[in-house]
């Protein structure tokens, strides 16, 4: 039997688990590409936009990771379906028998005026360097008078989870920096908008409750219905026509499949490739993860979270094992393992698939572990994961951030 | 009796100690005044350039971490001693009873042709950041065609703790890119470039042997007696005529005090202000740690290294102190602590001054005990100080660093 050629696109959570069981297959040869060389875990992007964990503690090499699987670092510039290839940035041209997209998913303004120029984003650590640099900066701006103390109040949009994290966090690093500057004391401020009737709306409603409440605890002010219109450098318009100044704006309230492989086939509004019962768009090729627009049984997308990528990629690769054995493909069934969001440093909403629900230091414990055991676990950092609770669990002792420009 | 205003410049080992010294006496009126708002930790600095410890864990705040004192952001570039004033950047005047100088030390390249365009140094944050940067991207450079495996090598010069820390922590660092990096295995190499007879030339004959014996089972190269003539861009000359083709030049080679405040008074070689027996120039103006020129019992100045900065802070702040209750000023005398240097992770040279010597495992314990506890301990930073141990034992265990751009 010859050698079965599969290239997968994105070292994110989707693709790498496909490499990672098709390497336990005989005759596949893997390749994985990716702009960066390291995976991101980006649940935790949050953490290092606000100074609570270094940059590599969620960035961990991929070259050797996968024994047995090849890295290359470069961007995908072209797809040739008919010629199974594909093209780098640099010119060189890679021939596949199954590809497997698993190419993730990057922030979207979904149109607003003004949140490209003015809004942070939170999906890369580039993007989360320089939000921590900003929130970290202006209170040594604000303090020799280069800027207004209006500058310290800060307004998050969107409140799913990456949103309501991300607003946690910013209370908690303010009250640490008023601090190191009391004479700023009492102008910090975080302000969490969101379009919709309540915070996490993908939660039940006592969830969103018991999370709204708890951000509230922290000092964070939650506006729902509330709907941006559109947003200059310093102000965020509502459609109500109230306006909030702001030092930073953190743009939490969406993301999209990247738009360059929208041409492959069929896509939703957010630009992902609607895939059959296999995650195929066929002529060999896959997409998984927050690219992939998959049908789930109640016939809404599946979420764009890493248990579905990961649960896609290990699918996959065992239907491209199963080909090669001349086996039946089975189609995808999602096991949902629930799903759960922090809030600062002690709590959390956890829901079970089973109903179960979780609040507070119990559902922050158990999000922890499940984040770093049962995500990362895979890798089997032990230092990472190590490094990680560790961090995590002594950020409360002194301050530990700083600018370093 | 009036508040007595001291301002101290520079926020280093000790600076800080000096202020929080005074911070105890009544009617001290305390400024520092930094370039950055954090203390460095300037002997791990090696650590952060070779991808072991984050940045942020060698870089603690300032701001508030003495109660009682305030800080100011900013650059000294006038000090007008009739006045008693110092002019900042800002063109703000700041006015003196007691100033106390605690500027620290800049790289030199003591003329060497070329040093100053081609070789890194490792005296601030951003310099470490440089070196981390350069080693990681060069293995990717090189994969992909764009360097030569020449590249890989790296030539550090200067063997004393800063250059004999830094190799070995290269070496380590090379051998674990290799293990990523299969197809460039056995290009790597550090070379150790000392102009003098042997390694740590400070330490006892039998401790420079030691620590060569130790860098050459992480596969360092070691060369004594090796002066370097001048240096291009890829290649190193020594005056003996022989090349060394580098990809990265570390220059570990001299420090030298800041030439901005040589006006002062009288300046040595390396531009350090010779002080009295009390530390100070006169004036109500005092100099200590690597800024001051302070003759030894033996009469050589004593060395540039933390404990004397602190043992000076500490001394100076008593004697404002004195000063201000009308008794008569005490003598600094600095007490020798010993002098270590680690190479690698599980090695080091500890010499006490009762003439006791460590090696090996029991030198590099006592290494990170003295460095975590009694140089970090007075901040009582429990979370920085376990994040770093911690950090520090497990790094064997996996893959940590990569290029984040």
């Amino acid at each position: 039997m010859s050698t079965c050629k599969v290239v997968i696109v994105g070292a994110g959570f989707g693709g790498l688990r496909c490499a990672r069981e098709l390497a336990k297959t005989n005759g596949v040869d893997i390749t994985i590409i990716d702009r960066n060389p390291y995976q991101l875990f980006a649940p935790l992007l949050y953490q290092v936009a606000t100074g609570g964990l270094p940059e590599d503690d969620i960035a961990y090499p991929v070259r050797a990771a996968i024994p047995g699987a090849r890295f290359i670092r470069g961007d995908v510039v072209r797809i040739d379906r008919p010629a199974k290839s594909l093209r780098l940035q640099d010119g060189s041209v890679h021939h596949y028998d199954e590809l497997v997209l698993a190419t993730g998913s990057v922030g979207t303004t979904f149109g607003v005026t003004g949140v490209a120029e003015n809004a942070l984003q939170m999906k890369s650590i580039q993007e989360a360097r320089i939000i921590r640099h900003r929130l970290l900066q202006t209170y040594e701006e604000v303090e020799v008078g280069h800027l207004p103390k209006e500058a310290l109040r800060v307004v998050v949009v969107g409140a799913g989870p990456t949103g309501v994290e991300v607003s946690g966090a910013v209370a908690e690093l303010q009250r640490r920096m008023e601090d190191e500057f009391p004479d700023l004391a009492g102008n910090s401020r975080v302000t969490l908008v969101e379009a919709g009737p309540r915070v996490l709306p993908m939660f039940t409603d006592k969830s969103s409750a018991r999370a709204q409440q708890n951000l509230e605890q922290l000092g964070v002010r939650v506006m729902v219905n509330a709907a941006v219109d559109r947003m200059y450098p310093t102000d965020v318009h509502l459609k109500s026509g109230e306006v909030l100044p702001a030092g930073t704006i953190i743009w939490a309230a969406g993301v999209a499949a990247p738009s360059e492989w929208a041409d492959l086939g069929d896509t939703d509004r957010a630009h992902r490739l609607k895939v059959d019962e296999y995650c195929q768009l066929g002529d060999g090729i896959w997409v998984i993860g927050d690219t992939s627009h998959f049908a789930g049984s109640d016939g809404r997308p599946l979420p764009q979270i890493a248990p579905v990528a990961m649960q896609m990629g290990r699918h996959v690769a065992g239907q491209i094992t199963a080909q090669r054995n001349g086996r039946a493909l089975t189609p995808f069934v999602y096991k949902d393992k629930g799903q759960m969001a922090t809030i600062g440093r002690r709590r959390a909403v956890v829901e079970m698939p089973n109903g179960m629900k979780l609040h507070g230091t119990a559902a922050w414990l158990t999000w922890l572990g499940l984040h770093v055991f049962y995500l990362a676990g895979g890798r089997n950092r032990v230092s990472v994961v190590a490094d990680w609770m560790w961090n995590y669990i002594v950020w409360g002792v002194g301050p530990r951030r700083t600018v370093i420009d």
